[in-house]
């Protein structure tokens, strides 16, 4: 999975019928201290499991995007399916 | 998802029989401000949503470009599946 | 869909009992004015259109590569699925 | 596969349902030497086979992240399936 | 698919429990005159060929790399799916 910062939001009226209602995320990918990862381009994802702006989340891209009730058997390859409390690296705690 | 800029389309007579009757599109990769993404060779990808020349939009890539009417269990591995309004970054707007 | 020219072929005698009798290519991949993309590697692809040496084509890769009757449920990531005709790019038309 | 060192985890309470009761490991790729690939950025990924802080292991990726039980039809593109007891490089031993 | 020189092999004892009896092997992409790759990082991947130390093999990766009998529904996202006798490139034969 990639660990990101959601920036922003997508607003696309002409989409694929299985979009309808769903939520697409802007997410900037992000380090282990959460500082922003620049060679990266954000990803856009759809929100599984409302994330809101600022939170570090984390996301699942490809075949895996599929996998939750809200993105099964849609054209969407990226899903934000997990919102970070912190993250332990060897003994030290970020976020 | 990747955001993208419709710049092209593709000729192909000769080519595997699900392609029949698809429109083939050439996407240049922006970044948030529709800028043209140097590092990002274009991709060319089926549509679904009537998509423009101009236009930007949305692509979906690998396995869940197969995941429309249009594309289903056929031999392509991106489609355009929206077309984008606006984005909205941390309160501004683009677009 | 990735854009490249048929630059040769692979022999193999001992493979996957599922790519006997097919053809594969040597694709490099190319920009939209048909010059080499220094930066990619040549793809290894399995032809399903009768692509021949120095022909512009697509290749679709992933899962959608198995979407042909050739491919099916083999073990192969790419196959080309057509043969570039023409490319138009803002109204000026390469190839 | 990919081979990367275990350098931590990640703690999320609000994630898809599917990933209750799952450790999510983050994974610094390493070369053959076990060195840190400096250029690769760590991977977030489901442990399936209880691996421990330090140990090195491989990662599978994309759908076959989802070929175990643990990890069968959820939102997850990256999973620890087994922990690496030593490499043969050309008859020399890392490990 | 990918090329590579098979350059070693991975011991792991303890591994979801799809891989016994496997045979995981240390690949070095190259390039078409079987010059190592510096750019491409080795790939790990299961052999289903019966591939020996310094051959030249092609590999499968993502959901075609589960599509052999010894790969079905395994966790593994890379195979070694033919062994290489030569390639021919513009009328030239390397190898």
């Amino acid at each position: 999975m990639t660990l990101g910062r959601v920036i922003g939001s997508v607003w696309a009226t002409r989409k694929d019928e299985g979009l309808n209602g769903t939520k697409i995320l802007i997410i900037q990918p992000v380090d282990l201290n959460y500082d922003v990862d620049e060679e990266a381009n954000p990803v856009i994802a759809v929100d599984s499991v409302g994330a809101g702006a600022g939170e570090i989340v984390l996301i699942a891209q490809g075949s895996s995007a599929r996998q939750t009730k809200l993105t099964h058997n849609k054209p969407i390859d990226a899903v934000v399916m997990a919102i970070v409390d912190k993250l332990d690296v060897f003994g030290e705690a970020a976020g």
